[in-house]
């Protein structure tokens, strides 16, 4: 590259040649210089106008000791800029000790390596190569280089550069490239926020438009304003001829320097006026290649010229002074400026921000439309653009159609230094609502208390009205019960997350992967004992440890099984028989398999079934069942684990059923763990969907809520803690009661994650608080009583005071504040709610609010979400209920007490052997999830209120070892629902035309 | 709008006042004029400089009179880009008759409606929208305005805006907003391609870098040029001063006047220097807003001044002139243009056009690596990108991850009347490969002719080296047996489709909706037969058909039903006891239920199962079992559905069982087809992949290739058609051998189609040959024979003249050309591959060669390539084997004699009652699906060759009404595989830290 800097000497600006005699090199590519121009041209230093007032020092550009002293001269330029841009990385690096600012060089062989705009003599190319690498490195950045091979397609380009688009420790992409290859398409592959030359389409138009907190100042032309600053012109009101050079460059130099106050006259090499504009100009800039010499007499006294066009002018000595110094180096510099800058705005995209999210305006009709009505008319966001809006990088998201996407789990990584924000867990005071395999109405009373329209209209609320950074965390609904009894769990009214239809069908298959899991083991365990009652010690390990190509050798998960085995081998011919035996023998005693098949469909003539019974499977007929899909540990599983590695150890742990010998059989020792976590690997991440008002919300994991733990996932609220930041929120869900789902959230779920929760919302509703309260039964189907359509204080009043107070008083035991939300319904009236109130916080509720949100939206929630705003504000004082090292028997009575407020427990003797069998196992630490009905407190579904005085009957315990709980039976678990006699996929259906579906809900 | 036009007038140019006295308005907003220009401005007619060589109309703009005449003469310019933009309406909707540009206006209520350039007066604001509709009406387009409440949210202007993204038919967006509401957001939402007016950063940076293939000129832009054009300038080597302006349309308009050869001078309001660059300049451009007049000695005699800048003078009369004319009427005209061009080009993006495909560099080893090796190694191109790049619509694509998208059936109606491209079948002569239930080695003998190999090499070599689009359609390969036995379905070696494990694992989810609406119809099933026997007529008609607040009614799905009943009545009271009972009572014969339900799980105990032994289900136990999903009819439909319309009327149409009474009961007596419909929605839509080469494929269904027709789904090759176009290639697959697969989808495919094959591919191997010339017995496991790892030219002869000749001819059968493709092994020598495609090629086949894709991709596959496009452009002569409406058995006995050479059929007893009852029930003409042995043309997989002179047995004959067929069964089709000993899970595993898959295959 050539370049002639300005100078200003003694007040005045002379133009010389580069060297007294030499060619004054505007040349086009490869032609013969045509004229010469003997005056000289003196080199400013840039050192002389920093040191401004001192007498500049000034050199004639003699020969190559002068053109040393030129470099170091204009280096000291450049040096200012490199010096900048060390403390800006300096700064980025005390606040991120791990980032290092890269700017990647993609390049090709080198006699092609010819930049846009710098083109110098062969061989020579490497010398803007390592000016910019002296220069990047200088500043402290990271360079790489890569390097494509000579004559490669535009195709290899671009390949290469989406691989550095998708790299995210590269932060600027310098394209030295020969200009052929600096195609409109590759100029726009690079992603704009890495194209620190500013070369592409939108970086351009964000230049011109002036926009340039996100685009780039093109390097060359920064440089050459700080060149003409430099000179110390009072910029404003001169006159700049800007000659040549009709690209993008030329406009957005032009840009940069009529933003300065100076007015820009544009000519070509080859106008006829090209004199007298020079003549007129305070300062020429000569671009591109002109083919023409420039007499200096052309140029007004006192003007100030600087060059940046090509010259290839193979022996000229200002050529390597070109190169390397002056413009070269402060352009370099300005490069290596931009790469911090692109870091730096990475960075802070990371960084806690309010989101600027665009929430989606809800026009509430009165009467209120039906759900399917609601979300069908709110127009979702993309969900790209939700990411975008909440912080996900586009690497991070995995698009499932255009209204839900999952996130990546690298997402935690990224943001591990990011504080947590707050975490809010809504339980509810369950009563009735949605049991759906024991009603067979098609309009179930509305008496549960709409925990998921609580947590939802929460968020809007937070989010879209409060500008709070908030995030819902929902469990997956099981897909079976949508097509027996009505009831959908994307909440309801103007508090739904959308499109419900997708919430509710398929999703991003979760489901369906829990069911293949779960029915691969089901498969192997069967296939398995077959193969052992059918096959000799030999055969079995013949086949299990093949001979290929003649060698026998383990896999990892069989190498897995010796080491618990006690057989410290790897090599299978050192193997006696009797390890042989123990190994090829699972032995599993078909009558204690425990492991059921799944399906994510009512089906309740599978509930108990028997298997084998063709003749292909010889007699080894064996009694099982199939629970619906939710139930499976697997589901349990995802919902605890909290990475993939998690995942994969929880799994080969699963007990499957018990040897004859008694020993516990494992996933693992099935050979199949591995396989379950390539099942599993998609289903591991969240997935993003986002409420009626365009806030996020993560569906993840649906658990059963008595024989599991009925909550969303802990990675879901990591993710959501990480990406709402320190003063955002996140509100998660428990199934069923604070009896049991938030116990559980406390003593199992937050154990697993380690996460504290900051405030607990209690749901309740007037109906609900009166049937506890002492109001008549009732019986979904059947009107219902007037007492729940009437005012009645003194039953509002009793639910307060025996089950309200007990709920609250559950929560405080963990010590975390309460919020009581109480879910408006049209016939309650102000009396009923504001007592509902009032005995809230005299039970030591931190608050109690009224919400409308079903009617209202977020609005609706306001009141609420101010409330659990402060509540969060207050110090917690987390405790465990119980040590996990008491003993099974024990933990369990200090739930029974502590919780349900039993008198005792009373196992009985399956529940006694099961429990020492357990202990014996090594299982006896692990936490309690209780399998208890949820219609009550107690074991007793119609004991309403806060029973006491009652014994609690274990009938027995059994154990998800891989989810890590033991769980005792109170009762018998349905885990199989059916269908009624009209269930509603009568109303369902689908305009092919139109593809709406209807009856949905 | 202000505007003076300029003029020549006999041979000067000459600057007049726009009134005698009047205040030459170069006004900022609001302020009042401060000066006088005595002189007048004369207007131009643009007629006039249309007719050149005239007299040009000169008129003193005195008046209202003569700014009539100056209206309607600068109307007059506008009048010929209004031609222009009408004729190019003319063009487009002679290719594309339902095609109507339009053009969509945002704004905002009336006071608040200034444009960011053209600023009015209050009121006349409705003028600038009046001019923009009025021509935009006169060219010929459709307009649409949208009028947002004053005071409306950045927000909402973005979410109407996205809107008009999505919308395709709004082909260009006016925002008419007031300036503060063009912010950097709102312009940029804007999509650039509906961008006409050019403001957003990208099209700015593409006007800028002089991309005008895909921005805007901005209007005003092209007016202004159009008016500096119209003056007669030779505009090379002119000066232009632009004055003010800073934006960038001011920089637009430098671009596009450089462009024209001129200089432009760029300068403020407030320069001091202003009256000389205007005195020097041979033109002047005034924009923006200057506080100032110009004093008419400013302007050098002969110069052309045209002003396009705010002013807001009440009374001032050269306001209405200015908003109602010249560059007003211009401008608007301009926007007009745009708008047409963005049709234009939408409506070019969806014609057919050779693909500007990336594809992607194949870097082939050897020895070939693994399968799941080599795809690793390949970075799969973004799906999206992909889709852009064969002529996808963003909105007609579904991304799932970001290798794998779902593509709306939309595109067909899109692209209608795009002709479709040439229809290739690919076949083999299936003996043993893959068979996964009776194989029970981890590394089966690569005997199989791979087809799937051939057809992803095929469109590899097409699509990537002889740049002829092409499109390969797969089946969906099941999950279950991807852990069972070795051996997936994404093609293999340097022919597969990437990511394989992705291909192979859960994919789009398709199966898994399948497994849950197949589960859904048998869950019904049973619980409809168990509420039937437990209920009376009258409980299950008040529960049927339940009173909601006192009213009964029907749901459309039981209106159907009762219309099939025979009863015409709505109302619900209406029904007589007796219809009540048959309406109620679908009387389903437990012993007669044909549907099972499926697993996508190798689980050989559930073939045969009882159910309903849990003590709810109340003893109602019965016998039935459980297939892998792919055999579930739902697959045979979903590959067979041509619309989501027609799908849902077959699995209306499915056959569950029968009566007591004998009657067919199908889905819809059930009242479950909408659900299942719902169910099906998304699988319905085929899964976009890529070759290892980055050429696409589709995925899309996977039936059954015994009990169902094998063949990929019919919507996925009717998608690819249209995306190929005219001279492409769409390249499908049947499963088995020609015998069976090939048959199938001439019969049964095509005809549910309508489509017609151009070639057939068939594919075979050396070894098959060499097996069906009377090489030895292969059983997997074993070690190979050497007559098949040495040359052996008798058997390949034999193999030939038996075999492949039956092969040829049952493809000429249909009057078909066929292309034999011989799949090259290593052990293969040379003497006998050109054995083979000597003897293919005296047997009739068009053309014969050898095919190395395994080990070198599509470059290995150039030739076989070169023989189909040759081979594709013969007249085919295309016949089926029998006419549907020939007796059942009759067509079972022409294909027996035809296909497989047999002598004739023998239908057992219960075949043949079973042939009378689906006569009987109007199923006669439905085409048949033989459910054969896939190792041998006959049904004795044992005899290799072309076997005579046998009878086939036909031991039973089931139907599939809702896909469409009548199976006949030849011998017993084991419809749910199992676990091998040792299955392949053992060796599956993930690295949760990388996430990478081992193992698989």
């Amino acid at each position: 590259m050539k370049l002639a800097t300005v100078h200003r000497a003694c007040g005045s600006l002379r133009v010389y040649a580069a060297r007294p005699g030499s060619r004054f090199s505007v040349l086009s590519r490869g032609c013969p210089p045509v004229g010469v121009i003997n005056s000289r041209l003196i080199i400013r230093t840039a050192s002389a106008a920093t040191s401004s007032g001192t007498q500049p020092r000034c050199t004639a550009n003699t020969g190559k000791g002068s053109s040393e002293e030129v470099w170091s001269g204009s280096d000291s330029s450049a040096w200012e800029v490199v010096q900048r841009t060390k403390e800006a990385i300096e700064t980025l690096q005390k606040q991120n000790p791990e980032v290092q600012p890269l700017l990647a060089i993609l390049q090709v062989s080198v006699c092609f390596a010819q930049s846009a705009y710098f083109i110098s003599k062969a061989g020579d190319d490497d010398g803007m190569l390592e000016i910019n690498k002296k220069m990047v490195g200088k500043a402290g950045l990271n360079v790489t280089q890569i390097c494509l091979a000579k004559g490669c397609s535009e195709d290899e380009i671009v390949e290469e550069l989406l691989k550095l688009n998708d790299d995210p420790r590269v932060h600027g992409v310098y394209l030295h490239l020969p200009p052929a290859a600096l195609t409109s398409r590759v100029l726009n592959t690079l992603k704009p926020e890495k194209d620190v030359d500013g070369k592409s389409d939108l970086n351009v138009g964000r230049l011109v438009r002036g926009d340039l907190s996100r685009g780039f100042v093109p390097p060359v032309a920064a440089a050459v304003l700080d060149l003409l600053r430099k000179n110390d012109f009072p910029l404003e009101g001169k006159n700049v001829l800007l000659v040549g050079g009709e690209g993008p460059l030329a406009l957005g130099m032009q840009c940069m320097i009529e933003r300065s106050g100076m007015a820009v006259l544009r000519s070509h090499w080859d106008s006829k006026n090209l004199q007298t504009q020079m003549m007129q100009a305070d300062a020429v800039v000569l671009l591109g290649a002109g083919n023409m010499d420039i007499p200096p007499t052309w140029v007004r006294p006192g003007a100030a010229i600087i060059r940046c066009e090509p010259t290839v002018q193979p022996d000229d000595h200002s050529m390597s002074l070109s190169t390397r110094s002056g413009l070269g180096y402060l352009t370099a510099a300005y490069r290596a400026q931009n790469v911090v800058h692109s870091c730096s705005r990475w960075l802070k995209e990371q960084q806690y921000r309010s989101w600027q999210l665009r929430s989606l305006k809800l026009q509430t009709l009165t009467p209120v439309p039906s759900d399917i009505e609601i979300s069908r008319a709110q127009t979702p966001k993309p969900i790209d653009q939700l990411a975008e809006e909440i912080g996900l990088l586009p690497e991070e998201l995995e698009a499932y159609g255009r209204s839900k996407a999952k996130v990546r789990l690298s997402l935690l990584d990224r943001l591990r230094s990011q504080p947590d924000g707050k975490y809010v867990l809504v339980a509810g005071i369950e009563i009735l609502k949605r049991c759906f395999y024991c009603i067979s109405s098609i309009t179930p009373t509305p008496l549960g208390e709409g925990k998921s329209t609580v947590t939802i209209g929460l968020v809007q609320a937070m989010s879209a009205h409060l500008k709070l950074n908030s995030f819902a965390c929902l469990r997956q609904p099981s897909q079976g019960p949508t097509f027996g009894v009505k009831g959908g769990a994307a909440g309801g009214g103007y508090a739904q997350v959308i499109p419900m239809e997708e919430f509710n069908l398929h999703l991003t298959g979760d489901i369906h992967a829990i069911t293949a899991a779960n029915n691969l083991v089901a498969a192997a365990i069967d296939a398995r004992m077959l193969h052992e009652a059918t096959q000799s010690d030999k055969a079995l390990f013949n086949r299990l440890v093949p001979s290929v190509n003649g060698f026998r050798r383990f896999s990892p998960i069989q190498i897995s099984r010796l080491r618990r085995l006690g057989i410290n081998k790897t090599d299978p011919a050192s193997l006696t028989l009797q390890d042989v035996s123990t190994f090829v023998r699972l032995d599993i005693d078909p009558s204690k398999v425990t492991w059921q098949r799944v399906l994510d469909t009512n089906d309740r003539f599978l509930r108990k079934v028997t298997i084998g019974q063709a003749s292909t499977e010889k007699g080894h007929i064996r009694e099982t069942g199939f629970d619906i899909a939710v139930a499976s540990e697997i589901m349990a599983i995802l919902a605890l684990a909290d990475s993939l590695e998690d995942m994969k150890n929880r799994l080969a742990r699963m007990v499957v059923g018990t040897s004859r010998s008694g020993q516990p059989v494992t996933a693992e020792d099935l050979g199949v763990s591995g396989a379950l976590a390539v099942l599993m690997k998609d289903a591991i991440k969240p997935t993003l969907m986002q409420t009626l008002e365009g806030t996020p919300v993560f569906v993840h994991a649906g658990p059963f809520a008595n024989i599991a733990h009925g909550n969303s996932s802990v990675l879901a609220d990591k993710l959501a803690l990480k990406l709402v930041g320190r003063d955002g929120f996140v509100v998660t869900e428990a199934g069923f009661g604070a009896d049991i789902g938030m116990e559980k959230f406390f003593n199992i779920k937050c154990r697993a994650s380690g996460l504290r929760p900051n405030v607990v919302v209690l749901v309740v509703t007037v109906r609900a608080l009166k049937m506890h309260g002492g109001g008549p039964n009732v019986s979904a189907g059947t009107p219902l009583p007037r007492e729940y359509i009437n005012e009645n204080l003194n039953l509002v009043a009793g639910g307060c005071h025996s089950n309200l107070r007990k709920q609250i008083q559950i929560a405080q035991l963990f010590g975390v504040p309460v919020v009581v939300a109480l879910n408006a319904f049209k016939t309650d009236t102000k009396a009923e709610t504001d007592l509902v109130c009032q005995i809230a916080k005299e039970c030591g509720a931190s608050d109690a609010v009224l919400c409308q949100h079903w009617s209202q939206g977020g609005r609706g929630c306001l009141e609420l979400a101010q409330a659990v705003n402060e509540a969060a504000q207050k110090p917690t004082n987390f405790q465990f209920l119980y040590n996990l090292e008491m003993p099974i028997e024990e933990k369990i009575r200090t739930i029974a007490q502590k919780v349900y407020g039993a008198d005792d427990i009373e196992l009985s003797p399956e529940a006694k052997s099961k429990t020492d069998y357990y202990n014996q196992q090594g299982y006896g630490s692990l936490p309690i999830c209780m399998a208890k009905t949820h219609l009550s407190l107690s074991h007793m579904p119609e004991k309403k209120g806060a029973p006491t005085g009652f014994v609690l009957p274990i009938r027995d315990v059994r154990a998800s070892i891989g989810a890590g709980f033991i769980y005792p039976l109170v009762g018998t678990m349905s885990t199989m629902p059916g269908l009624p006699t009209r269930p509603c996929f009568y109303d369902i259906d689908l305009d092919p035309f139109t593809e709406e579906i209807t009856g949905l809900f």
